[in-house]
């Protein structure tokens, strides 16, 4: 048997109350078991005690709930209302369980109090108004009804208890007030005496205060112990410390004897009268220095109550020590308080006055605290019942969507059901609640547009346009070959913008996206769903950055956090705390919440309106949506080893058997988004010259014969331009405006003019969603610093052949002195390895100038490669340039050998042409700026005509030009390959292309070896 | 002339004093212009008023630095003398400003106020001691101690006063304690009286407290305001709201006017003595709904003093109402505190005698927290002399840098001198200071490592190595073609470990080195240097995620936050608490600090140090450091346009005398790291019969022909059977192990698995830095992905050729449902595009194993391209695969063409050849399972005997194989290439063969064409 100290206090004539009331304790036996083993005997609860346990106890879920409907059916009522049906609740049952007690103890125990609103504890009238209906309220007869001991709160009290109210006077801390509610309660029951009233059945109880005094006190006498104060006088404060409360209280109870012994009171007592029993209140130790049951083991005093917080009771009930204190202690008690008073000048009168109405602020705060967190609560239940009457059908939906999801991929055998299930709630409450979208309507871009940059979840989105009637493929045609159905979303089908798949690259596109709405008015908002793991993509926080910095407030990235990964646990599991810091810290607003509760998910979806009053402005929003991966099907969730498979026959019936879909699908209503006028920004404010001049095909070009211009100005002049003609023209720098030369379109069109900083691939992302809006982007940078978006590039590539014009300056080794780190050497193997690109490569300004307008009037993707260096124009101004042509530019009936060249080989080709002919070689130069398509037609000429070619590049040697014209010609000649091969490094232009054999002089010793 | 109505106070009989002190007033000449064009006439100050002024500001700076030398010569004072120091030099000082006033007015006007420690409140001897002490430091006529109203600072008071010490008595609230004032005063000029002293050199006044006590009284008045509370009684406390400090100084100014009639007083001024004034105190309102005059305006009355804080001082210049009370308004406010105490039980008595212990705890607070801060600034400026130290040789080798960066740049001709500039300091702290290394053991790695991932500040570092003695290369050879010191770092050089340039790749590499040393038991440090610019990079963020998953506190990155990127500002310009606050959110610990001063660099660096208190564990740390961009010149400075540029000869030579960097370089000392025991991880703990089996080549295989195996199962199998001979093999992932199969190894050696999650571009710098530390990673992920690292794997082919396995699996559209996203079609493009790379592609189980072990044998940069699907097994277990070899599985003398194929094409084309067979048409079928180098003798060969090539790969069809083949032998015979071309999906992988040509019918149909 356990060893209770609790329930040897009675055996010292005093008794235990619990000082806390909650709902949970009462319905999980606590109380009960405490009556049973501790002799608990009464329970007093305050204002800060319910605002603890009801603020956001779920065990208050159900009765707010009930309060709300009963009080008012519009679910209108006041908080004040809400608490005192709550409070009252609980005591009365409390009540109840001490009821026993009560009535065996002929109604001497047993008794739970009950405070009043801490605002009135200065007005006696309305005290005693409240303290009436509360009374009434609850209803039992072991209820006492808590009052503080201010004067006007003691008026109340003395009238109460002459109707025979039962009353605990509390916030007791001076011995002053003390005798106040002494003479209170005798000048009531002499009253009552007199108006020939029972006094047996009324009681009452004085609270007297503890540790707070010592806390006053002590605080003051450690003011009296700083640095350089005499030592004397630090003695003396050090020795009072803790000390104050238990001989102020110890001199209350000395008082409380006296009168017990006096003729006025034994004239009470004969007819009836119960003592007023002191109460110690305020046991709970603060000081650490102190034992943690001080209070308690020093005040174990016949007649009197000590009621104690759970912490105080358990301590004591585990060590506390039983001591009655000697009478003489009384008088020690007088002397303490002299010397506070004498040596030490701590007034306690002083104090213990400051402290009732510091006592009554500290049940005002927590009160009102716990009205406003009510209504939060209320406001709460009410938004939940109107979501529930939302949710229901979106529930029934949801299950349709995770039934389908679990067919197509049984069906097609494989595809990734657990991680479709995962997002299956938040993908409902998007089509079927929050999304203003149309469902006929495919390609309209007003309205909210959803991206799946987890495109491994594909079969839930099927699923959703299935059910939403916006696709009529059958979802179990899903994985095949002829189906729009892919295994990851692509374009085609027509609900896709951009290819998905290769993770963390959906929200760049949806930046895309936005800008491209920014620019013509549009205000629908661009939902991006991501998963948990995929946030290690560093693109990711490229995106992020870019979205913040750019103000996409319509921007909303959805984290599906299942906590599961391809091949294990997601870097941070469920604590979605992680990835919510990092999006706030890349300047996001972000939200955490349970991803398969409605009553969540649909809040967050509504912040996200720029219509809501907590709508992001400028900022973008994450929602953090912990989920379960495979949630629905019991045998699924959160189990490893299921990523990307699907389930067999059997499993699949069990599986639908559990999700039990409802019969019928939810109908959803088409909406578009409101369209405002196009922003000034989308018109062309060139001048009107500009407007004139270029508006018509073939662009003006004006350069000299011989001129020294770098292709890469060229085409930054072409840009700007063009800039009139096409207004849809948008173009996305990496910083690297002023090497490019983009910042010629960007000084006349800043609002076309899009900086997205060091970051390749998100700069490529937001290209293709421009290109998906119908926008027609340019985006330059290094051609070195495009392999750091290859991965982009080649999805735009799988993407259906997006409108884009692709810029990598600084081809080659001829940029010279910065080295190989930004020498781009590798860029036209990448582009020729894609489907459906294009590969132009000018060697002057006019055929840069008309590449870049040829480059922007295709309907694919172009890929424009310039150089750094100037050279010298070789075509007159009005010269055409078509892609898939050539041009030859040296050409004779004696040739024995073509020279294939582009770019800055052109120069050195015809250097090593002139030399050749010097010496009786006869060479014809081609120019092959259109690398992808090659003019085969002139090639296989040349090669005909002259038997052997000679391709010579500033690229890797291999999977560049060579190696296309090995491909389509090696059949009808001797192809050979001139170009970069060991490594590069630093050094002046000309020097590395000797180096690296595509100078002039290099060209001609290789002719000549070939020739020979 | 401007208002001030604070100089019509003097007209009506009040004193304006200041309620304000510091430093800075005093040197600004505030305090002059107010005693000119205010009327100024004292100053009070307390332990709150220099708690605020002397806690930060810079104002103190030199004098704490001299009172820490004069104090003590080892600077190891006690703050409260430094505090006391400060205070009287400021409290002297104000004293000089009045004396004039004070002079002029007989002693009368021109105060200063300086309090005694809060401490001592309670305690009288101290009082007197310290106040001797104050009065005796500060040795001016017109000083007031002050000292608080306490029964025992009444005591000091008295003794003070007798001893002539002019005495300001504080923190007076109650009219009994006033009264205690009055008396103390009184008696102690009479005992002057009786001892025979002067009476009219001693002056005193008692600080009468105001607007604390309305915030005490209102705040109780407002408890009585409540809800439900009575109408009457809530009228009542609004309409004393505010009112009662005003009434109560009205009735202590009473009792000073009844006193100065009294006889007592009259005879003592009769001897001289001068009135003790009252000071109003605490007059700044805190309601706001008083007017921000309401202390002053209320109580201008003759011969009091109004002591103001700045604000309401300026308040009152400026509109304040001069309303000289009547004095029935005395009446007034006692019936007004009649009010309190009836009406509303408010006990003003109790609540002012709290408000002394209150205030004596507003003083204590910030004494004690000023001291704390005093003793941090000390802390600092003992720290800052030590650091004063070490930096001032810094200063100067900076200075050479410097020099050294602009002379190379401008040599060069280009370059990047002002991203040098920017991070000169941190670079000098760094290799001169901080880093434990050796100038003479580039390759040692038992040492402080550093990496520049900003590479376009390359001259730095060459000149920060040069000056240590590190290197010999002449730095004037700057991006010259035959010098090491290239325009960007490669390991050319040899103190560089991986080519950096691209930006956002460095903290990768680093990552890895970390890890080589974490397995290697090397506890060194390892620096990388960014940009802030380059922290836009994703790649970024994904290697700060990793190291702060993987613990590894040994990283330090440093940011040289300049603010300004190549093409304009970067993101956040200085505002480092972006950055800091982005690390912060992917688990590093982060500081910021000023860039250019040493006294922040040191501690900064210090504290990444493991045996440093504030050392990091196991977190790495960021180091944002505000910067420059051009620091040091004073017209490159954060000035536009100066990125990549280098100064000309004019320029120059006026840079470097603006610079005046010293003759003499400074000489650091060789340092290197304690080398612990190596972790047992590093050890291979397989089974013995594992290293038994597999520790010599060839590797034992077993696999029976026609076994169905997938080429990527086998690599798996591989590299845990390699793992036993390969102690030094370290296999990182990204997400896809049991994808790739690397599962197999990570099951078996899991210290040397890396999971680098979904983050493929830190997962190859990672392997990277793991090559650069000796080590021989393999990395692998999905082909298709590989795309993602390409500029990664770009620059690692810059670096010198390191010794990395790279394996791409789920190549080609052979993967079926997953559709195009996941097919790797570009990856023999990229890597034939890269210098010094080696591309094996095997197609069974038996070539795929020994192609591992011979990629792992090779001594470079490896590429294995691994299939999907399961193939048969088609060599003999004992068969042997050499890079650059083939395998002619099918040959004849009837050969009339010749299939080269690779990987899961291979077994497609014996399906052809067979079906070709019989149909008489003989077919040779090459398995190219080295790409790169291509078997060349093999295919030429074939070449001459067949006459025609057919190259089928399921790659993308130009760039791949056919290319390689056409460039070499397309001058020997008709190459025809089938690849794929057309947009890829989802299907069934046999459908998706037959769609893109690849299958067995397919070949076989264009053979039969081609033959034709």
């Amino acid at each position: 048997m356990p060893h209770h100290q609790l329930a040897k206090l009675n055996d010292h004539g005093q008794r235990f109350w619990l000082d806390s009331l909650s709902r949970d304790m009462l319905d999980n036996g606590q109380l009960a078991s405490r009556i049973r083993e501790q002799g608990l005997s009464g329970i007093t609860s305050n204002p800060a005690i319910f605002a603890k346990t009801m603020a956001d106890s779920p065990a208050y879920d159900a009765r707010i709930a009930a309060a709300l409907n009963t009080l008012a059916e519009d679910g209108s009522a006041p908080a004040e209302a809400v608490y005192e049906r709550l409070a009252t609740d609980d005591v009365r049952d409390a009540c109840d369980l001490l009821l026993p007690l009560h009535e065996a103890s002929d109604g001497l125990d047993g008794f739970v109090s009950l405070e009043v609103s801490p605002h009135l504890a200065y007005d006696a009238v309305a005290t005693r108004q409240q303290a009436r209906e509360l009374w009434d309220r609850v209803g039992r007869p072991n209820l006492f009804i808590k009052v503080p001991g201010t004067p006007q709160g003691l008026d109340a009290v003395e009238a109460l208890l002459v109707d025979g109210i039962k009353v605990n006077i509390t916030l007791l801390f001076g011995r002053d007030a003390y005798e106040e509610t002494l003479q209170c309660y005798l000048r009531a029951m002499e009253q009552r005496l007199r108006d020939g009233k029972d006094l047996h059945s009324v009681a009452s109880v004085a609270s007297f205060f503890l540790s707070r005094i010592d806390t006053a006190v002590d605080r003051e006498l450690r003011q009296r112990m700083g640095a350089r104060v005499s030592a004397g006088l630090v003695a003396e404060a050090e020795s009072l410390l803790g000390r104050t409360a238990v001989a102020n209280a110890q001199l209350a109870y000395a008082r409380y004897r006296e009168v017990g012994e006096s003729e006025r009171w034994q004239r009470l007592a004969k007819a009836g009268a119960r003592p007023q029993r002191l109460v110690w209140a305020s046991t709970g130790t603060k000081d650490p220095s102190l034992s943690d049951t001080h209070y308690i083991d020093a005040l174990i005093l016949p007649e009197t109550i000590s009621t104690m917080p759970e912490a105080t009771a358990d301590a004591f009930n585990d060590h506390g020590r039983i001591e009655v204190p000697a009478p003489e202690r009384f008088t020690e008690a007088a002397t303490l308080l002299e010397r506070l008073e004498r040596n030490l000048a701590i007034d306690l009168d002083a104090i213990t006055h400051q402290l009732v109405a510091d006592g009554v602020q500290k049940f005002i705060d927590p009160y009102d605290q716990l009205l406003q967190r009510l209504a939060e609560r209320m406001e709460r239940f009410r938004d939940a019942r109107a979501a529930t009457g939302r949710a229901s059908p979106l529930l029934g939906q949801a299950k349709r969507l995770r039934a389908s999801v679990l067919r197509m991929t049984s069906h097609a055998g494989s595809g990734h059901a657990t991680s479709s299930l995962s997002c299956a709630d938040l993908i409902t409450a998007l089509f079927f609640h929050e999304m203003r979208w149309d469902p006929s309507a495919p390609g309209a871009r007003d309205q909210d547009r959803f991206l799946l940059s987890k495109g491994h979840a594909a079969p839930i989105l099927w699923a959703a346009l299935f059910e939403a009637g916006a696709i009529s493929t059958d979802p179990l045609t899903l994985r095949q070959h002829d189906s729009d159905l892919e295994g990851h979303p692509t374009p085609r089908n027509p609900w896709i913008p951009v290819a998905t798949g290769s993770l963390g690259q959906g929200l760049s596109a949806v930046n895309g996206m936005a800008l491209a709405d920014r620019l013509d008015g549009i205000e629908a908002r661009l939902f991006c769903l991501l998963g948990d793991g995929e946030c290690s993509e560093g693109s990711v926080w490229e995106a992020a950055q870019f979205a913040a910095d750019q103000g996409l407030g319509q921007v909303v990235a959805i984290v599906d956090a299942n906590g599961l990964a391809q091949s294990g646990p997601a870097p941070y599991g469920h604590d979605t705390s992680v990835l919510a810091g990092r999006f706030r810290a890349f300047g996001w607003r972000a939200l955490e919440i349970d991803g398969h509760d409605f009553a969540a998910i649909l809040p967050a979806l509504k912040a996200t309106r720029a219509s809501d009053s907590g709508a992001p402005g400028d900022r973008p929003t994450a929602i953090i949506a912990r989920t379960i991966k495979g949630k629905g099907v019991s045998f699924l969730e959160g189990a490893a080893g299921w990523h990307g498979k699907a389930l067999d026959e059997e499993q699949l019936a069990q599986a639908l058997a559990g999700i039990a879909a409802p019969e019928v699908r939810l109908e959803m209503e088409p909406r578009r988004v409101p369209r405002a006028e196009p922003r000034r920004a989308t018109i062309a404010r060139n001048t009107r010259e500009d407007a004139q001049e270029y508006s018509q095909p073939p662009l003006k070009v004006a350069y000299e014969r011989g001129e020294e211009v770098a292709t890469r100005a060229a085409f930054g002049t072409a840009l700007r331009k063009l800039g009139s003609r096409f207004a849809d023209l948008v173009v996305v720098d990496g910083d690297v405006k002023n090497s490019t030369k983009t910042e010629l379109f960007a000084e006349t069109y800043p609002e076309r003019f899009v900086e997205a900083r060091i970051a390749e691939q998100n700069m490529l992302g937001v290209a293709l969603g421009l290109a998906a809006s119908g926008k027609r982007p340019c985006v330059a940078t290094f051609a070195a610093f495009l392999t750091r978006a290859f991965d982009s590039i080649r999805m735009a590539a799988h993407s259906q052949h997006p409108r884009m014009l692709i810029c990598g300056s600084h081809a080659g080794v001829s940029i010279g002195e910065d080295g190989p780190s930004q020498m781009g050497l590798e860029d036209i193997a990448m582009f020729r390895a894609l489907n459906g690109t294009t590969v132009l490569y000018p060697s002057d300004g006019v055929s840069a100038e008309r590449l870049t307008e040829a480059g922007l009037e295709h309907d694919g993707m172009v890929y424009l490669r310039t150089t750094r260096g100037k050279t010298p124009v070789l075509y007159p101004s009005d010269e055409r340039f078509e892609i898939g042509g050539s041009k030859t530019l040296v050409e004779s009936l004696d040739d024995r050998l073509t020279l294939v060249a582009a770019g800055i080989t052109v120069h050195t080709a015809l250097e090593a042409s002139a030399r050749l002919r010097e010496q009786g070689v006869h060479t014809r130069v081609i120019d092959a700026y259109s690398i992808k398509p090659l003019d085969v037609a002139t090639l296989q000429r040349a090669a005909e005509e002259t038997g052997t070619l000679l391709v010579v590049e500033d690229h890797h040697r291999d999977a560049g030009l060579g190696d296309a014209v090995a491909a389509q010609i090696g059949r009808l000649a001797r192809v050979f390959r001139l170009g970069v091969s060991g490594d590069p490094r630093s050094g002046a232009p000309e020097q590395l292309l000797e180096r690296h054999r595509l100078s002039g002089r290099q060209i001609e010793r290789e002719a000549l070896a070939i020739a020979a």
